[in-house]
C-alpha cells in the first residue's frame, strides 16, 4: 500500500488571493483544487488521506484531523509509516496521471518536487519511519539535506506542473492555460479571465461576479 | 539533421533585471545563459544555430545575423527548412540534457514547452516550412492553434527546467537553487545570494560588489 498524504487548512487559505476572490470564494476554490489532487492520487492507484486542522471531509479520501502545525502534522503522521509515502500539496492543482506516476516510479529512495522560490511541492519516501519534514523557507534544500543525512538516493523531479503551486493573483494564468479540472471551472464561473496588456498576460475579473 | 535555433539580441537585453545587475553584467549574464543552452543544445546532438539582432560570436554555435524581430528573423529562418528545428529561448539556462531529449523525443508532430505566463520557452517541429512563430502575449495559446490548424499532432512537454525563463529578480532564485552552469557562476561571482527572510526566499547582493 503506497498512500499519498495531502495537508490541508480549510479556513481562510491563500490569502494573497484575497485582491481577486473573496474568502468563501477562496475557501471554495481550495477545496477545488484538493479535489483536483486527490482526484489525481487515486487515480495512480494511492491511498489518498486529507490531514485536515480541522473536521473536514471529501468525498474520496479518508480524513485525518491534527490541529498542529504543518511540519508537525506531517511528521507525527509519517511516524507510524513504514509503507511508501507521497506527501503532495493541496494546491498544485495542475498534477495530471504522468507527472505523478513520474514521482511515484522513481528507482531512487527519495523522489523531491521543488516549488517555485525554494519550497517543496511533493516528497515521495519509501522508508519515511525516519525521514522527517522541514517546511517553509528555502525547505527543498532542507529536504535534500534530510535524505542525504539518511544515506538516501535522491531524484529530483522535473515537472512544470507539479512545480506551480497557485499563491498569486498572477499563478491563476497557469490554471486558465494548462489547468483541466474542477480549479479551473471554479475560476471560469466566478468570471476569472486572461488579460492581454502590453504583451504580458495577466488576470482580471469580470467586476459584477467579484462578491 | 537537426536544428536547434536559438534568438538572440546581445544588446541591453534583460531590463527587468536592472534592479540587481548593470547593463554590463546583463549582457554578460545572457551570454552566459546563452551558452549554458548551446553546451545543452550541443549535447543533444543538435546542430545549434544562433540567430543574432547583430554580429556576434560564441564558441559553440554558427551566428546568423538578421536585423529582425523576433518573429521576422525566426519565420525567415524557418522558411527554408526541410529538416526539424527546435527553436529554444536562450534565457532557460537550467535546460538540461534530460529536458532537451524529451522536447526532441516527442512522437508528435509539434512540441512545445510553455513559458510561465502564457509564454513559450521552446518548439520542436518536424516539418518547419509551413509553420510560424507568433511570439510575445499568450503565445503559448497561438503555437498550439497554429500548429493544430497545420493539422500537426502536439505534445506539451512538462518540465519545469524548461518554463523557468529568467526574467525578473525572483527567478535568479532558481538558477541558485538548481542551475550548474556558467549563470549560476556568474551570480555567484557578483555576489548575487539567496536571502531567506519571514520563510519567503529572495534574492540579495553583497552591495560592494554591485559596479
Amino acid at each position: 500500500m503506497v498512500y499519498a498524504v495531502i495537508p490541508f487548512r480549510p479556513k481562510n487559505p491563500k490569502t494573497r488571493l484575497s485582491c481577486i476572490l473573496s474568502q468563501e470564494e477562496r475557501e471554495n476554490f481550495a477545496v477545488c483544487m484538493l479535489n483536483d489532487v486527490i482526484k489525481i492520487t487515486n487515480s495512480a492507484g494511492l491511498n489518498t488521506v486529507l490531514l485536515s486542522t480541522e473536521e473536514f471531509e471529501v468525498e474520496d479520501a479518508e480524513t485525518v484531523v491534527m490541529a498542529l502545525g504543518l511540519n508537525e502534522a506531517l511528521n507525527e503522521f509519517l511516524s507510524g509509516k513504514n509503507e511508501p509515502v507521497l506527501i503532495i500539496m493541496s494546491d498544485i492543482p495542475l498534477a495530471d496521471y504522468d507527472s505523478v506516476k513520474r514521482v511515484i516510479s522513481t528507482d531512487c529512495d527519495f523522489a523531491i518536487v521543488p516549488g517555485r522560490g525554494g519550497g517543496t511541492n511533493a516528497i515521495f519516501v519509501k522508508n519515511p519511519s525516519y525521514f522527517h519534514v522541514d517546511f517553509y523557507g528555502a525547505s527543498f534544500l532542507d529536504h535534500i539535506r534530510i535524505a542525504k543525512e539518511l544515506g538516501m538516493s535522491i531524484d529530483v523531479i522535473d515537472s512544470f506542473r507539479l512545480s506551480t503551486d497557485i499563491d498569486e493573483r498572477e499563478d491563476l494564468v497557469e490554471i486558465i492555460l494548462h489547468g483541466k479540472g474542477l480549479s479551473r471551472n471554479y475560476l471560469e464561473k466566478k468570471g476569472v479571465l486572461l488579460s492581454v496588456e502590453k504583451g504580458r498576460v495577466g488576470i482580471k475579473r469580470k467586476t459584477d461576479d467579484f462578491e
